[in-house]
């Protein structure tokens, strides 16, 4: 059975409410918060415990003239893999079946996990260069396969780091959810963008670049990425990752942008890491809906989100922040603990 | 000196930015969770600390024929309080000085806390009901006054309960923020509340009230208050108060209404405790802004948060949400608890 997914009585909010897993108030007891699993025998991601997963969807094995992209069978599992993508156990969106679909309210859809690495504890700022490149290439991969689908508008890849930010298990890993109605962020964005464009005969994406690039918001650059602290950043300690050259989504991406995007995730990433003794965080790409025409006025990018604040009752019933770090504080330390660590290497 | 306050590149979303009292990193190291202070001796909240508080803006003191309201002076701190509210130490919005004014960037606007009770515990599922009445009449007290400056737009009267829902004190408060500008949240209900009038003729609360009131997600009500878990609520066990009878903001709330909306806090608030174990919460006023003339079409209520789940990366970047408890369940678990502690009373 799907879970339902509903709109609020006046916003234009979603939720997908939880009608088949729903949980009972015994459920929220108060517990202690417990460290995360680092018995490597009990992680579901781990080498080894591959049946504690559903099929995989898509296994990068390692073959003798590159990666060779497999799937699991139900009967069997690979092993041997670089990166492996299954369906969330706890899904938050399904694919439909007869009779569901958004428009009967529906949380129709996809939710997998992309497990990044066979090593636990191989998060992007402390991974091989080869192994981010396999991630990217992951996400690509199952970009394509989902944004084919005829009920599938949006692609969200996220990925949480620490029990703090949300992530119940250690081992690296990212999710992906394809759903049925572009997301209210989004939405936003599209709307916007699309305004300026049609205002100034450009992309507002490469305009904030063109700005932020040599100001004090600036963190770092290779030929391909600008990583910079955004103007209005609600977090603290905020950072987007922004492709220089104009394109709406990641499904084009040329081998030397994934390359150097994957070296955008580690320095940046570790940067963070150094900075704020390996803070729990979240992270999201911002794309273009599969379906709408969105490609000139809109660009893809990575918002990286350090939890190190609560929001609680202001933000919460207002939807106004308060960021106790300015961004330009952030940027400017952000930026010499990556220039130090550079230097050292 | 004052915060800034920046809008979005793109987003109609505001941020406070924390100018002149920005956290260091060092600020963030890791911390295991304290426990809250119960060290009355400590408390800046209770009584006999007063003066590790600013001086009052607003005091209510017992007088022979009833409720006294008084202030603090600088040298002086009046004692044997009823409530207190005072300036927020660690101010988000601040008044204006010359040359300071929201157009400039400036985050003018006033953060008070409204002490509760002398009693460091008294939180309103807890508290004697005479006391609520008190809480209640403070919020329409500064209401009042911080409704009539010229730089002011909206007030945000909200409380956190728990150190996990953001009360970084567990003396009983409340926190009210006076702001310039209407918030993203609110400016999206006005809008959709005005297009609801103008299509129909009636106001949409008063529409969502005839619709919930004898349906599966109805809660409790007395003469003047109904609650309600509302169709697409996007944290578990969320519920709202909302007054019967169309009012736009609490400024001329009648002395029997107060009393009907002190016995919702209590019985509402008590039963969620009873429910979930004392869970932290936040809870927020819906109001409509100072000088806008929306009273037709807005209707005040409160939205009750409680902090069950961890927001991450998906509903961060995308601004849609997961429950995992449907409104309908956390209705029925909420209005049968009630019913029973009543029946037991």
């Amino acid at each position: 059975m799907l879970n339902d997914i509903r709109k609020d009585y006046l916003l234009n909010r979603w939720v997908v409410v939880a009608t088949h897993r729903r949980r009972r108030p015994t459920d929220f007891a108060k517990k202690e918060p417990t460290a995360q699993s680092v018995d490597k025998s009990l992680c579901p991601f781990c080498p080894g415990n591959e049946r504690k997963t559903p099929p995989a969807v898509l296994v990068y094995l390692k073959g003798e003239k590159g990666v060779v992209k497999e799937k699991d069978t139900n009967g069997s599992r690979h092993k041997n893999w670089l990166i492996r993508c299954v369906p969330n156990l706890y899904s938050a969106f399904s694919p439909p079946r007869k009779g569901e679909s958004f428009e009967s309210g529906k949380a129709v859809g996809h939710h997998e996990v992309l497990i990044e690495s066979p090593n636990h504890y191989e998060h992007p700022g402390a991974a091989k260069f080869s192994q981010l490149v396999h991630v990217i290439n992951g996400y690509v991969d199952r970009l394509k396969v989902l944004s084919s689908k005829p009920y599938v508008e949006y692609i969200s890849i996220f990925r949480n780091h620490g029990l703090t930010a949300g992530a119940s298990l250690s081992h690296a890993h990212s999710q992906i959810i394809a759903m049925p109605t572009t997301p209210t962020i989004l939405r936003d964005e599209l709307r916007a963008s699309k305004e300026f464009y049609e205002a100034h005969g450009k992309c507002v994406f490469c305009d904030i670049i063109e700005r932020e690039k040599s100001g004090p918001r600036f963190i770092w650059q290779n030929e391909s990425f600008v990583a910079l602290a955004p103007w209005a950043g609600i977090h603290p300690f905020e950072f987007w990752i922004i492709p220089k050259r104009h394109q709406a989504t990641l499904l084009d991406l040329k081998r030397g942008t994934v390359e150097d995007l994957a070296e955008a995730l580690k320095i940046c990433l570790s940067g963070l890491d150094a900075l704020l003794n390996d803070p729990p965080y979240n992270y999201g790409f911002h794309i273009t809906p599969s379906n709408k025409a969105a490609d000139k006025f809109y660009h893809w990018h990575l918002e990286v989100y350090p939890k190190l604040s609560i929001w609680a009752g202001f933000e919460k019933s207002t939807g106004t922040y308060i960021n106790v770090v300015p961004p330009e504080y952030a940027a400017q330390n952000l930026k010499h603990t990556i220039e130090k660590r550079q230097f050292n290497d």
